[in-house]
């Protein structure tokens, strides 16, 4: 083969996360990755958990090379998760990657927890622009996490990705981890989002000059009962494989209304 | 009827946005949701656009009564669009309100942009505490925006709601109003989110110490052909209404890859 078709023929793959450059958790995803083509690091320079699908549109955004594990090739700016995507597409590759893959998380992103995902934002921004894209989250928050069992379910997924040509082209997978020994990992479960969330409730304090504040503190609670949810695979030891998608048009909905009279 | 009773039966509307407190659309918004219940505005305290599902877990919120108009209760906080929803049903209302009424965004949140918004984001959230919920979004970027034809789309579309009486639950409506006069509106169309998306650049600027910047910009491009969508129905002098749902699961994918071997 020539060095030309090699390098057509190299995959590249994005690696981003919402924890940061520094967290323990994209760098076993890189390393996972590393095996399946060029893996080219673009994450934020410091964590934007909980960010949503946020994008930065009022303030500069920037870029800088950095050094990283194994020679990968990495970058870090000051963005969102989704401008990491977009400026990775834009500014540094010049190109859409074949795949990209978002995490791993330190914490789970299953159920509703999707919606609020800096790291699913991440991969769900991907797909829109017609990259494949899975995100990856252990049921750990700990910074000194055991992700090697992780490393085997990411290379599991990813395999299968590029094992099938004729997939949808915003193909996206919300992945978790249940936090075991690898030998106690059951399998990998395809399932549907399951509606589970936190109960809210505001811890109310005061400041030292007599003023209140609040800190978010919650609950989670599962109301789904069914054994096809992403809660459920988790709870026995499955790791949770759900297929999303950013149409969110709700159709039964659409068909219900259809003859209202405005 | 009794005092009680009238209290019992009376709405309670929540009013909430990203463009902050002090944006005109919330204004209209409010005093269009006034004559169906008791309407209560909880905002943030600066813009907060772009902002995703993004909730605040890291800092302390703050939350402050202020005046508004009409006499209006309304609060005010320095958290994101999702935070408010949060806070005035746990440490203001101290219940659900009947309905969530977000916006009027000014400029659109049509398509893809359902994703990124802070002003639908809200709606979401309380579409998830099973308070039914619409966001509201005119399609004029400019502080001072006709919000008058606004108004007139959010009564229909308030009333429908309130007219039913069995209703999903987690109803979530996703409005966008074109920006003519009221006469031109040729009515309220029921579509589906269209695929159309920002293609996006960055503009790369040097800083006065010679380092690289960027800023997003982009150009909308409409991908979706189809007269069932949002952005058709905009174009076309009709203001839409995109129910929307917050399962994720792409069912149809979930069914191609239930045979996968991982």
């Amino acid at each position: 083969m020539t060095k030309k078709k090699q390098q057509e023929e190299e995959k590249i793959i994005l690696v981003t996360n919402d924890d940061s450059i520094a967290a323990p958790g994209i760098k076993a995803l890189a390393q996972a990755a590393k095996q399946f083509g060029r893996v080219v690091v673009v994450a934020p320079d410091k964590p934007q958990s909980g960010m949503g699908h946020a994008i930065t549109i009022n303030s500069p955004l920037r870029l800088q090379q950095v050094n990283f594990i194994d020679g990968i090739e990495a970058y870090t700016t000051n963005g969102t998760p989704v401008d990491c995507v977009k400026l990775a597409v834009d500014k540094i590759l010049h190109r859409k990657p074949d795949l990209c893959l978002s995490g791993i998380n330190h914490g789970a992103n299953h159920s509703i927890n999707v919606i609020y995902s800096g790291t699913m934002s991440a991969a769900m921004e991907a797909a829109i622009e017609s990259i494949p894209s899975v995100g990856f989250s252990l049921l750990d928050y700990s910074m000194t996490a055991d992700f090697e069992p992780s490393k085997i379910i990411v290379e599991k997924v990813v395999s299968q990705i590029l094992n099938h040509k004729k997939l949808d082209k915003h193909l996206l997978f919300n992945v978790n981890i249940p936090a075991v020994a690898s030998n106690k990992i059951k399998g990998i479960k395809v399932c549907k989002q399951a509606y589970a969330k936190y109960e809210e409730k505001y811890d109310e304090r005061l400041d030292p000059h007599g003023k209140k504040y609040f800190w978010l503190t919650g609950e989670f609670m599962n109301h789904d009962k069914g054994k096809d949810t992403d809660v459920w695979a988790l709870k026995n030891n499955y790791a949770s494989l759900v297929p999303v998608q950013f149409d969110l048009t709700n159709y039964t909905l659409k068909k219900q209304i259809e003859n209202w009279k405005f």
